[in-house]
């Protein structure tokens, strides 16, 4: 599995794994802003990435294409690239989910590293091993399962980061949170994220990490407990495309607070969670994210976009992680349209 | 691991083992001549091969490219293909290759199994898990290791194969008899794989792909035992090369079978290997393929092929796979120009 590294500026972590690694050649995937803002203060520290090969891609989620892969993959190929290469990955969601899947299949399989610089980046994409690309209109449509060989999560890249994608990285905390218990929950619900100084987040970092870093090593491929990791993104993802469709798109993690607050009203009504929990993670909610961007009038909408998860098992219906408490995740739940409606409900009442 | 099918005909196997899935949707990935040739032959006997989705691409290596991949995906996309469906792949080397990586990435990994209708796809290809397209003028450039749900090796598309074709194919046999034992190695050398009758050859189909995949299972991502698969094919692929880059290009399985007569001579004078074994080999050798297509002139060039050769660990050093006897592979053993030059001369003698 991968390694993982918490440390406020990672370069010296890098430099010695690389070391460690016998100073394989080294290429860093980077996006413009990434290349610019990031790589120099990781070169400064560290001679191993001063003397990498960089390999800048255009930023954004539109940029996660099949074409931004080859053209990679013929870069890597025309600098000699081998499979005692190492690729690092520098940069958010996107770059890691890109590079990876690069690095997993040129050669079929060079190892790689991932250095996230945005929070949703360091507490998501950039652990777990799920690669892709974007292909035909959907997302992550072809990619890979292959672990990075380590990841580096450090502080020193987030204080400049707006506090819109710090409340989005929040999401996936809090997420992560109430897979792990009670005692992480109240740590996430009393932070202060975007206002919290690096001291004091980094711990919640690599308890947080270590959250969804456990599962995966447990089910890499998404047979069964990984499916934990989906609570709150059966609603979120259904939230997100619709404000997606309607032109006012939000962030992922804040679409997955809103979806955790539908599926912890879910957990209490067929799962019988209790409702302390439910109140405590709402109220967090609400003050953080704001009202959902939902509408009674969205309800068949949300239905039929959460009807054609790709993660539903049976066709038609619609599949949740719930909880029957903190720390304890129920995996392939299902539920009719009219308790999802009444979930939603109730939810919207919340927050 | 793979599930390994020994039939005379296929389909009742595939119809079966459909089944066992729970009846999985199914997209059949051939070429154009194994769509014409092959398929209908499945689909008269198995309901469910006769149900498939079909999907066809150009035959021949040059037809293993990312744009290839790209036409599969586009296609499993709009079919509305699920990792909960099932690829199936008819055809040799190319489309085991091909299909194999589309169904690994399809959605991060669509469970897929091979239907080799060759004699070297039935020994080599579909079998393993490695899958690639053709990348950049280099062969298998991009693919992950993948390995696939089943594979049904049967004799009933081989009759009407070329003797080129078969000869092409036995050439890996023998490789995976010297890797297995003397019985093994006995067995092989004293068939006539021509003129051989399907119910004498599945059995030794059988015993050379259970070497193959016990080798594998022991090291799938090839980080050690699995080099042992590379028996002759340091010096193999360098004639290969050789050979096309002369406008002469051989079947694989001859630049195997040549390649294995340098290594057992290198085998004898760096290992100590006695001559007996080499002496037989290279006896069936000559009777089956004629003298090695090798000049002393070309022995510059071989070499610095052998140098590039992906394997090598170590830049400018030359990698190969020796015996100490047969059954006993000693992996990672290198050799000085002199040594193989002289190996070559002897061989060339030999054959």
């Amino acid at each position: 599995m991968t390694t993982l590294h918490f440390h406020p500026d990672p370069a010296p972590a890098i430099e010695a794994a690389l070391h460690a690694a016998g100073r394989p050649r080294l290429f860093v995937v980077a996006d413009d802003n990434t290349a610019r803002l990031c790589m120099p203060r990781l070169a400064d520290t560290s001679p191993a990435v001063a003397d990498a090969v960089l390999l800048t891609v255009r930023p954004g989620d539109e940029a996660k294409t099949l074409g931004a892969a080859e053209s990679l993959w013929q870069r890597l190929t025309d600098a000699g690239a081998t499979r005692r290469s190492m690729i690092l990955n520098l940069g958010g969601g996107m770059v890691t989910d890109l590079g990876g899947f690069v690095a997993a299949t040129f050669k079929r399989g060079v190892p790689y590293m991932n250095v996230p610089t945005t929070l949703l980046g360091a507490v998501d994409a950039a652990v777990g091993g799920k690669t892709a690309v974007n292909f035909a209109g959907l997302k992550n449509q072809v990619g890979v399962f292959a672990q990075p060989a380590a990841t580096f999560v450090s502080t020193c890249f987030l204080s400049t980061l707006p506090e819109r994608e710090l409340l989005s990285g929040y999401g996936e905390m809090l997420k992560h949170a109430l897979l792990n218990g009670p005692g992480s929950l109240s740590a996430i619900l009393d932070c202060h994220i975007t206002s919290i100084d690096p001291s004091t987040l980094l711990p919640l970092l690599r308890e947080s990490v270590a959250t969804k870093e456990k599962i995966v090593a447990a089910d890499s491929t998404e047979q069964g407990l990984r499916k934990a990791l989906n609570l709150g993104h059966t609603a979120g993802h259904a939230i997100e495309e619709l404000a997606l469709a309607a032109g006012h798109p939000v962030p992922h993690g804040y679409a997955v607070a809103w979806g955790l607050v539908v599926a912890l009203v879910l957990s209490h009504t067929e799962r019988g969670m209790s409702t302390q929990w439910l109140y405590a993670v709402a109220d967090g909610v609400r003050s953080h994210y704001g009202p959902m961007p939902v509408e009674c009038s969205d309800y068949p909408a949300l239905l039929a976009l959460m009807a054609h998860d790709k993660k539903n098992s049976t066709p038609g219906s619609i599949n949740f992680t719930l909880l029957d408490a903190p720390g304890c995740p129920a995996i392939d739940c299902t539920a009719t349209p009219e308790a999802i409606t009444t979930a939603f409900d109730i939810a919207r009442d919340l927050v």
